[in-house]
């Protein structure tokens, strides 16, 4: 069975995980038997955001609890999340990821990321296991190993993130929202989902592509390790 | 094209709509070609609950704007929702079904449900038109038309809301995860997604199923229509 992680962001695509992109994920991944731990960072949400409106609400909440919604309770501290535990990780988007596991919202191409998230997908990369990264996490994936690993993502086809992600040292592909790009070399998996405002059926395609292509590197990984 | 509209009850399984059900659902329609508006009722949640400790949390939210995290914006209050705009009805499960849109959680087989829960799926049911109800949903949707349609429905295998619907004027047949309890006399598709505590894959089999149905029921209603 391939152990897959799961980093969840909050639970809303506005200040939280893109909450169809987990979803379809998550399914996929059960559908090819994988067996998931989600995590996310035990830490305050950059903000809320009424979904309804597109502005900013007085309250506050915690990613970790948020992320519970989606995973329906199962979901433990980034903090505990080590790649020796598992066979692949996967990051799906929303701006959660690019404001509580980074600030590229904010910041672009100068973005700082969690150190808890750079740490788990830095382990992935150092033990050659694959990552799959949905819609913006692509990108906050290059702003926390772009310059030690130069790896090739896609965001679909927005032009300042595209730039962003060059600037970090990596090298952006676009792609339509039901097809990945796969950077081999890295065992690096991506697919641009609702960075494009599309259909919710392509994009599933898409996610589906990217979570059989990261269990497919994950079982060739390991029956590398055995042979 | 066939028009659906979604009742969603906030957004996460212990205070408002099943996150899961509700985007596997959104996803069927979509690949089945289907044009879909999603609405919520805009008022105070029941409650709001830790969905990491299980424990209620001294706040409060409003189902529409937590629904519109799911619908990514696009979201209506349930008081616009009118069966001639559309040709079926979906309603995913979720405690907020039994806690926002009816009282049955606290309330059991004397549950009494929000009006306009109840005026809308009168107005399906009086049309002829199809409505598929999952997880906790079939219960709820007993509680406000049982007496008038005496609808057979599943929830699964759970014996007290079993009973509960018996005492309501429905009927409960058990179904398994990945199968549907389809009504023909009064166009009511069931399936029990989280009323059981299975994997994702087969729940969503399940919510595939009732969904290809739904559209199939509503599509043979407008021929016949036509005709």
């Amino acid at each position: 069975m391939t152990k897959v992680a799961v980093i969840l962001s909050g639970c809303g695509h506005m200040d939280g995980a893109e909450i169809r992109e987990a979803v379809v994920s998550l399914l996929a991944l059960s559908r090819e038997g994988a067996e998931v731990q989600c995590f996310a960072p035990d830490i305050a949400q950059h903000h809320v955001v009424n979904h309804l409106t597109g502005k900013e609400m007085p309250e506050s909440r915690n990613v970790l609890v948020e992320a519970a919604r989606i995973a329906r309770g199962k979901v433990k501290p980034l903090s505990e999340a080590k790649a020796k535990d598992f066979d692949a990780l996967v990051i799906p988007g929303g701006f959660g990821v690019a404001k509580n596991l980074s600030n590229l919202a904010f910041k672009g191409p100068e973005a700082q990321v969690l150190p808890d998230f750079a740490r788990v997908v830095s382990e992935f990369l150092a033990q050659h296991k694959p990552i799959g990264a949905i819609c913006i996490a692509p990108a906050v994936l290059v702003a926390a190993i772009g310059r030690d690993y130069a790896p090739t993502v896609t965001i679909g086809e927005d032009k300042g993130t595209a730039e962003a992600i060059a600037k970090m040292g990596g090298t952006h592909v676009n792609r339509p929202s039901d097809d990945i790009a796969v950077d081999e070399k890295n065992n690096i998996v991506s697919c641009s989902a609702y960075m494009r405002n599309d259909e919710l059926a392509p994009i599933a395609d898409g996610i589906e592509k990217l979570v059989s292509k990261v269990i497919a590197l994950a079982q060739s990984s390991k029956a590398r390790k055995i042979a």
